[in-house]
């Protein structure tokens, strides 16, 4: 019987102590750094890069080839947890319990921490591929990079944040809300599923169905969000509960309340479950996260 | 007879018609991508992929082949003037004789459009990487984004940024401010010449002539910025004078007087020319290039 909590646990550490070793690497002990830290440090699910190992693990390859990477798409997530968080955008105080970056330290620092984050990231990828030492697999680490860079940029997370800013104050289409969603949180976990299966030398097909997969839990993920953001409690999840509202956000409970919302999530995550009913108990962290992700507290 | 003028000219064609294929190449049509061309096409000198151009000729490369690192490297220059130019930071209304993009824009879409061209940055290096479609060339496109991830990030550019914040309303020694721009402009030039020394296969002994060389010029232009910020033509300059002082900011002229400053922008570009004197005449550009560094006026 798989237990999720254990797996989770583990993986967290793993990936925590990743973190840590990966800011140790850096040649700068000033404030810059302490700003990295304070918002890389500062616990969070790490979801993304649970499920870049978890993809690895499902076609079989290694999770510690999938470390770097997953650390790499932490590093991604934070950053634009930041930035997201400036005055100028979302305007929030509290993010995982704590001030925000910008309320702890300022403004400034806080733009400039999103920054290094994002291009650290970029470094530690490059350097993981560069450590293997065989030039036959450079191209895969280019792949990587290049998944990475599209579904993090303007193709991406990036259009998802701008739409999610547009489109406050206004009412959405609930397509034009799957849009958005699916670019804003769907596209980085897309790619944290799919880099992990690259890393772990899955097959064409296979990467096709993590796809499906990924999809379905990435707007799970946010159908979830959205409705912890009405009935969550702000103690349990270390952020303030009723932003969307206050802000006038669209949100799947203010289209479609919020016991739709959750049979909608419902659904979701049976897809996901049914696109990967072919792989075999390597795929099973998978299974157990998507429903996991709907059950969430935080 | 070397030509800088005409040289200029058609490198700065030549990569603002690379930087234009790149933006058309963007999967979005929306608000942030005409946010990332405002910044990204408002003109401005072009030097760091000139550089890197010139640094690729310099070794007897292909300038073709330094094209997409070259247009990589201008994008994230241009992302780091979106960020600096932030209310939170330098809080500038001009650029490149437009407002900045914050007050084009708004600041939300200022931050974004900083993030995105720093995110297509790697994109663009990555997809160069893989067009080339010999595997054994693969390794070096990763040296290539491990050197400009490094540069611009919290070990070179943007601790340079952070230690310019920190030092307003302080007073630096020359030493201390040395150090703030060899990070904060000496970095990303460093890296603009040598990656093109890397694409153009240059050999060690080259790219550690060359490292010298950039460290030099890197240093230059900054000397010489500060220079113009004092007595440059705001007409010419296309941004205001007279900010530095203003901000209270630590410059060679604050700190040295103008006399003396121009001394020593003159003392690093006889180092800058003597470090490549065992170069032939495709080096030409790189001699002519460090020269127009300390006598352009804008």
């Amino acid at each position: 019987m798989f237990d999720l909590k254990t797996y989770l646990n583990s993986r967290q550490i793993l990936i925590n102590n990743t973190l840590k070793e990966a800011l140790e690497k850096i040649l700068n002990s000033g404030r810059i750094l302490k700003a990295m830290e304070y918002s890389l440090m500062a616990g969070g699910k790490r979801i993304r890069p649970v499920l870049c190992m978890a993809g690895c693990e499902a076609v079989n390859g290694k999770i510690e080839n999938a470390l770097p990477v997953a650390s790499a798409i932490e590093m991604i997530h934070t950053y634009s947890l930041i930035h997201d968080d400036l005055p100028a955008m979302d305007d929030d105080l509290l993010r995982r319990g704590k001030p925000t970056l910008h309320v702890k330290y300022d403004e400034a620092t806080a733009v400039l921490a999103g920054d290094a984050l994002l291009t650290y990231a970029f470094k530690i990828i490059a350097a993981a591929g560069l450590s293997e030492k065989k030039n036959d697999n450079a191209q895969k680490w280019l792949d990587i990079i290049f998944s990475v860079s599209t579904e993090a940029g303007c193709e991406g997370m990036i259009e998802g944040q701008m739409q999610d800013i547009a489109s406050e104050n206004t009412h959405l289409s609930i397509d034009k809300l799957q849009e958005m969603h699916l670019l804003k949180t769907g596209a980085l976990i897309k790619s944290s599923v799919l880099t992990g299966a690259i890393l772990g030398n899955g097959t064409k097909q296979q990467i096709k169905q993590l796809e499906i997969y990924a999809k379905n839990i990435g707007l799970a993920f946010q159908v979830t969000d959205d409705i912890l953001n009405v009935e969550g409690d702000p103690l349990v999840m270390g952020k303030a509960a009723g932003t969307d509202m206050a802000h006038n956000k669209n949100t799947y409970p203010s289209l479609l309340g919020l016991k739709k919302s959750k049979e909608f999530a419902e659904k979701l995550i049976i897809a996901a479950h049914d696109s990967i009913i072919s792989f075999d108990n390597k795929a099973d962290p998978l299974r157990a996260i998507a429903l996991y992700i709907i059950k969430r507290k935080k």
